[in-house]
């Protein structure tokens, strides 16, 4: 059995619900092949975000991490391909921050790459009839904060585990009250996490 | 017991897939309270389309009657407002015609109205969590040239039935082939149309 | 010599300046070949708009009447197909009325064709090297609130003027205050508006 | 007097200009206060636009370098944050390369970060009139391809210069053959680059 470390983010910005965070609790204890799922819900919180993960490895020993972020805009399911050392928020997080061109560490590289199989996930999808491209920026707010601080930690820790960053779009109750903005509903987004998984323990 | 007419395009310009036809399908002999939903497949060729719902018109007798057609590239269901008397095609239709700033009747009046409900049924579907609005275009292809014969046949038939036209979404399947384009899973547009009709009843 | 009534709409929606008025009074005088552009500032308020424009035709019994105004998020010069009998505004206009789906004359037709030679127009905007495209919807506000009162006016009148409405986008100061809104330049605006008065005087 | 080497790319994709070259064309031997502008062409080819550059570099000895790019779909001037190690195309370059998922140096780090004062000539550029933002992703193309190397051998050189990169939108005479799509005007885009160039050295 491999353990998968599943993490979505709590809702942020006014909405109530965040899409991350429901798919991951639908996939809590999933099981299909070698795969068992845990999850932990992330705050939206610059440096909160990175502890609370740290300490789910730290506790979970997964052999795979994949952490989920909500992406409003965009119409699919988005495999991120690299985290950058920089925290620049346009919006306070859940806290009150809104750090501005601040390194995420001021001693870590200026980036890392995923270590998912982006390319084989995205073509899964697809072949899936799941709408999937990779993505070349996961932003520079919370998202990559977490994505960033995920493969640093892996890395000052010295463990090579595929790990890395999917955004996902909006659930159509949120679209609903955002005139003209995509979405996806929950039931696809968790079919295209299990895929994701299947592919990364492959 | 009311009948309701449904009707869905067949597949075009490329796909093999119509969500406009397969959501009308899956609605064929639905009821729910006074509702009785019958549903005809209409061709995606100019006048074709007019005469298979003309026909379906005299022959069911229906107590109101919902067009429905895929729009690529909305992210959510549109209302249509109102149906122009032209035909303006930038790709061939399923028979190859191509009809350039043609009028659909040279004696018909410039516009009509969907008589549809169309603000009241944007409100159900936003309060039901299913992204909506109005539309104040359905383009000048197959679409709007059924929107308009629709009204055209009603108004000089001398019927006055609730009737009218609305867009849905790319299914997740066809966008998964179309990368960037938004979709909705077709539950979700089933309950959409099924909300429209309930609204469109009462 | 024809003389070219050019209408350009007053700032509004928090903006200090519209590309439209700006553009007709770049034009205000201009001549060429037959063409004598007169031009007038139209208030973006429901009514008061129609009464200005119906007043200036009275006054200067022009040859032909091009009304302009400003489509935010549009990237090219807009030949506005139809206008339609309804005033449905999300925002207020800058007398503080916002009417909800009020016909614009309960008795007028639900719709007008522009009489301008907007195909014509587009492919010489096009050769020219200037983004344009026809548009089947000026949208429910005061922009085509005039348009249909134009339009309305000289049906009424019994006037048959080439006549119609075109929408521009935001000029680049205006855009670079709107993160990722299209823009263009005030003389690409005005070659367009010469252009399009020119090929309508043909 | 501080010499800047500006580079524009040469035509690709099928258009037959590109406004990185004829903004960059423009401003050769342009001089204000302390700048002096040299400039070069860069072809797009995968390796040889590296080449053509670094060898620019040891010919020109300049102050500070900015490399500019086309990008089609975008609406503003895009100040570039941070090049990746990775050229990734969907469509070959001008000499017929399509590298997929390749290191541009396996010896490199993952990312560098433009040395450009980003922030500083987007806020110049915004109270200017022009639309401006920083972007997150140059892309896995050329242009990316171009920045990556150009941060990589100032560092392998130890040259600490200003230098990054801007993509600018398609010039109006390119959109209007491509319907949809934002522009800017060709003086714009020079005014743009004279600030950014102003603050660059100030």
């Amino acid at each position: 059995m491999k353990k998968v470390l599943l993490t979505g983010f709590e809702p942020f910005g006014g909405d109530d619900v965040n899409p991350a965070l429901e798919a991951s609790r639908k996939l809590t204890g999933w099981t299909q092949g070698e795969a068992l799922v845990v999850t932990r819900a992330i705050p939206v919180v610059f440096g909160e975000a990175i502890a609370t993960l740290a300490a789910a490895i730290e506790e979970e020993k997964p052999d795979a991490v994949i952490s989920v972020g909500q992406a409003g805009g965009r119409a699919h399911i988005s495999l991120e391909r690299v985290a950058i050392n920089v925290n620049d928020a346009r919006m306070a997080d859940n806290a009150g921050n809104r750090p501005e061109d601040q390194p995420i560490d001021p001693k870590g590289p200026v980036a890392y790459w995923s270590t998912l199989p982006i390319k084989a996930i995205v073509r899964a999808l697809q072949e899936s009839g799941i709408p999937a491209a990779v993505s070349n920026s996961a932003g520079t707010y919370v998202c990559n904060h977490l994505f960033y601080g995920l493969m640093h930690y892996l890395a000052k820790e010295g463990l090579s585990l595929p790990a890395g960053f999917i955004h996902i779009p909006l659930l159509p109750e949120q679209a609903a009250k955002k005139p003209g903005q995509p979405s996806m509903s929950l039931d696809l987004v968790v079919r295209a996490l299990q895929l994701a998984i299947e592919i990364t323990l492959r």
